[in-house]
């Protein structure tokens, strides 16, 4: 339905207006009728459509002028879909009669201009501004969706700022206008119109720092709305013409931002008593998500901290990534200030419209040595950044406990972008630890990669990447969900010492006491510890199968022991927690177990390998032992990958 | 699907568990058998469900034993419908073989004593509470809807407090249970179990000051969720039992709050390192909203100021409401303080549950001199009180500003219970006058009449009810818009004048200078002013009929004039506005409008009596010219009324 206009004539008089194109006069005739009109006629200029509402039967007015009843509540509509050359060009005349003859006993008159104004975005997502697209007011998912798309300008153009384009009310430089998306304001009229008349270009205030709007004059770029200006006032202007703006999304989908940003224009005309809006269009943008991207996405970049000590470590990673072909970034010990903990302070993500793709680096709210790294070595042109800070945090604030999942299809339910894996304290516990708010409430606002949320904090450091990874595979789901398994590794054990190798030892040549396999399956705390162990991580197991949708064949249980400390009952690895791997396409790095040596072979790396290569999984076994394990981490924790965007967009979608 | 729970065997030992009915045990049978096993078979106890799952082929298992061949991720998945009688009296045996021959190599048992656990709320909303609602922990919309329904405790069931009983952790009164949602934890199983097992109920810490809950100890209430407290823990009983709970709704649906509240269930066992969950069980509630009453409801109970002067006014008034029946309640002047604005400081509502009806009066943030009058005379026994408050306020705050319209049906989209009406600035302003964002937080909040914003304030003030109301009328949509019209105030005078009446003076008698109809006409000024304020409310007009889907037919033009203020450019009604009248069923208390005087009739109460007498209607017009009408105010802003809820049950409206 258009948009309907009340509009009121008077006997005697001709009424002057402008009409914008698409909506519809509403006219009442029998209101100002004089009292003894019986009959009315209506005449119009060509090309205006005219119709007459009674009782809600609308009949449509034909050029044969006829006579008609005049009856209480006859509502005259007018339309006219093309736009003017001249002022007032446009003529209705409603005549009453007080009988059938020829004989008028008043009239009035109705005299247009009609304009053509439209407000217009990339509603239909191809990258370019359609006209007037008929859905740019709302937004919807899926690949029949439409909405147009707005970037969170969070990359860092500008060479001689330290913070992010979105943090200033500039036009960081031409480049920068590639990271907005682009509004044009398009009018078509005469080449003359009556004075007064002005646009007002205007936002709610609680979107003002969501968005910010620049006026293109020719090159010279003004800040229009945003921050404090809520509206912009323009005066109409003649002939065809367009306004080109660009429009900058200043922050990502949050707990109190649902990622919608409306933009308004109205016509103002000039009144007697203030001004009076007499057309209002409107555009709808929604911000695009920060996006996670699962191990099986293709690897890009690696990074890793140089710190004292880690060199060998440093030299096998190295190792594993060139087999990859990927980029490998060192960050430099001055710069890493000893914190080694790569996985930890940032996680890789994106963002993405159709007219632009945006790596965008999340900065964890841990600050510990690393935490000028993002904003320093990744923040600059084309890679963005955004954080959330937290006065408190706690160790499940580590982004090591911050995982996403590959597509999965749930009960029927797509995921095609998979789920955002956080670890948490147990559901019923009210004094665990975990992850803060702000974070959560940040990854559940982006939407597209519903989180699951699974119990970590039965583990010392408490992160998710200690107990689960995922491996790309050929077949099934096109992955594997990686556990670890004290279940698993006792049952190994138990088989070894059956074959006689009970005095076979662990840590051989290691920084560590060596142990006996033996001295392991009689460790009744040991035992009791991994019964423990791997109800939590069985607890998890089910959950991420009703989660994921996953079936047993869908997931790999590793070797692996944890103990547990009797004062606080939290668990970490007694040996080097394999499942903690780096995973770079085929090529997975994983931290070297030192277990048991068999005739010279470790059986808990066959293990490993046994149930891994056969998806053609390429195993590197690295020493962390001293460098990582001993503190705590493993290869995971001490790296980090930037890989590849999905092929799919986002917005196609269904949500 | 029923969820499973992930549970390991080992050869040679007896595994003991407790199941809980309507889950499934999922155990690995391949990874524990013996190295030489080939084949397996299942033996177990009457009564038991039990399949084998390999490749996701799920297959029952018969109770005629057969050797199966064992492979690799061979799942037995077991079941049982009924509790058990004593302590592991179901037994399921997996037997491995080497070859077909009847010499087992090993066998493992499970032993487990099924349970039954249900925690129930009155999920069908029929005022019971039933056992294990299939659709207990979900809530959804509609007549064929499920859910359970809390009552936000906002009554004062305790003679000796000052604030509503959900304002304490206490149970104010045995009346009080009445206000709160039953919840029955129900268990089943033998009279002895094996000691160590809890039941802990929790909430998240979002919720603790949305939701609380009482335990029932056979009359001994005791708080044990809610506020400070997120979890209760209590040991697990014997035989068949029943725990007793009421749970406490606290704040209605607001901007942070979706109104649903999920309360959930664990049962732990105790194990060598802390205590594991082995089954969790989820009720969810909704709080129901609180509801406005159009005008079309019967009013039950009428409200008015008693101040000094107005005695004239309140004996017409008291005769318009002792004809509609109602109760009138004066609200004496030490209580009022000369606050005469009754409809301003108040809005009557109520919220509803299948146990339950609470008439809530929302008081607004305005708190002039009646402030003190919502809590001392509304507030009591099974009568809410519900408010947000602002620091700043504007006229717009006031309740003369919130209205709701009778239900609609727009372009096929339901409203049945009517829709919410705020009077607000023109949306191209970003200086104007709004109600404080935690009043419409809250309003758009409840959801059920989802709100429409007007423009208001072109009024000085900007009240809704000074240019609208609804009317009951017997035809059509049940009901009518009155707009209040200056384009038809001036057709009529003018109508006069060319009868000859132009010297017939306004306002004979009252205390103001009399007006005649031609200074009327020929005062430029006040033409123009009217001009303006048409466009106001036609804009309105506008909106009312696209938001509420109504037609030309559905709208009532009543005369009225304006004139602005030159300075600040807002308007106030020229004579007493008769659009500001109280509607009680079909008698109708409109401001009497003191026009001009024709043969002894003023033709501006003919006009509305030949407007709204055709509805069946009563036109009762009171003199509140001196002791409201000066004042901006009139017959509406001077009162208020409660009114009967509606027939239809919120929650089975569709949204």
């Amino acid at each position: 339905m258009s948009k309907q206009r009340t509009l009121r004539m008077e006997c005697g008089k001709t009424t002057q207006v402008n009409y914008v194109l698409g909506t519809e006069l509403s006219i009442d005739v029998y209101k100002p009728s004089p009292p003894r009109s019986q009959l009315f006629e209506i005449r119009f200029s060509p090309g205006i459509k005219c119709s007459v509402s009674h009782q809600q039967r609308v009949a449509p007015v034909t050029e044969d002028v006829v006579k008609s009843v005049l009856r209480k509540g006859t509502i005259l509509l007018v339309r006219q879909d093309k736009t003017s050359r001249d002022v007032n060009d446009n003529k209705v005349t409603v005549t009453f009669y007080e009988d059938k003859s020829n004989n008028p006993i008043d009239k009035m008159t109705l005299q247009f201009t009609a304009v053509s104004i439209s407000l217009d975005v990339d509603a239909d997502r191809d990258g370019k501004v359609e006209e007037n697209h008929p859905s740019k007011a709302s937004w919807s998912w899926g690949p029949n969706g439409y909405g147009a798309i707005l970037l969170v300008n969070c990359d860092k153009d500008d060479a001689f700022s330290s913070m992010p384009d979105n943090t200033d009310n500039l036009v960081n430089s031409r480049s920068d206008l590639k990271d907005m998306s682009r509004m044009i304001l398009r009018t078509e009229g005469p080449q003359v119109l009556q004075a007064g008349y002005k646009f007002q270009l205007y936002i709610s205030a609680s979107e003002r720092y969501n968005v910010r709007v620049f006026l293109n004059d020719r090159g010279r770029l003004t800040h229009v709305l945003g921050d404090q200006k809520l509206s912009f006032v323009a005066n109409y202007m003649f002939g065809k013409k367009e306004y080109d703006f660009y429009v900058e999304g200043l922050t990502f989908p949050d707990k109190d931002f649902d990622g919608l940003v409306t933009i308004n224009l109205s016509l103002l005309e000039s009144m007697a008593v203030g001004e009076a809006p007499i057309f209002t269009d409107q555009i709808v943008f929604r911000m695009a998500p920060w996006i996670m991207t699962p191990n099986t996405l293709a690897p890009e970049e690696v990074f890793v901290c140089s710190v004292i000590g880690n060199e060998k470590f440093l030299k096998e990673f190295k190792a594993v990534v060139e087999k990859s072909k990927c980029k490998l970034t060192i960050c430099p010990e001055y710069m890493n200030r000893r914190d080694r903990w790569m996985q930890d302070e940032i996680e890789f993500g994106y963002t993405e419209a159709p007219h632009k793709y945006l790596p965008v680096v999340l900065d964890s709210p841990r600050n510990r040595e690393l935490k000028d790294f993002p904003y320093q070595a990744i923040l600059g042109p084309d890679f963005g950044h955004v954080t959330r800070q937290s006065d408190v945090v706690n160790s499940l604030d580590s982004f090591g406990n911050l995982e996403v999942s590959p597509p999965v299809t749930v009960n029927g339910k797509e995921y095609p972008m998979g789920r955002i894996i956080i670890g948490s304290a147990f559901p019923t516990t009210s004094d665990g630890r975990n992850m803060a708010k702000v974070i959560r409430d940040f990854l559940y606002a982006q939407k597209v990669q519903s989180p699951v949320e699974l119990f970590s904090d039965w583990l010392v450091v408490g992160h998710v990447d200690e107990f689960m990874t995922f491996v790309p595979a050929p077949d099934r789901k096109g992955f594997r969900l990686v556990l670890c398994s004290p279940d698993a590794c006792c049952k190994l054990f138990k088989r070894l010492k059956q074959e006689g190798h009970g005095e076979a030892q662990m840590f051989e040549g290691q920084n560590a006491a060596p142990v006996k396999i033996n001295e392991i399956l009689s460790n009744q705390k040991l035992l009791n510890d991994n019964v423990y162990v791997q109800q939590c991580v069985d607890w998890n197991r089910d959950v991420l199968k009703r989660e994921l949708g996953l079936d047993e064949e869908d997931i790999i249980d590793i070797p692996v022991l944890f103990t547990v400390d009797q004062q606080d009952r939290r668990a970490m690895s007694f040996f080097p927690d394999m499942v903690n791997m780096i995973v770079l396409g085929k090529y997975l790095g994983i931290p070297k177990p030192f277990g048991p040596l068999i005739n010279g072979k470790c059986p808990l790396e066959s293990a490993v390998r046994s149930a891994l290569e056969p998806l053609g999984l390429d195993c590197n076994f690295i020493d962390d032992f001293a460098t990582y394990h001993l503190k705590l981490g493993e290869v995971h924790c001490g790296s980090n990958v930037r890989r590849k965007p999905f092929t799919l967009k986002w917005w196609n979608m269904e949500i």
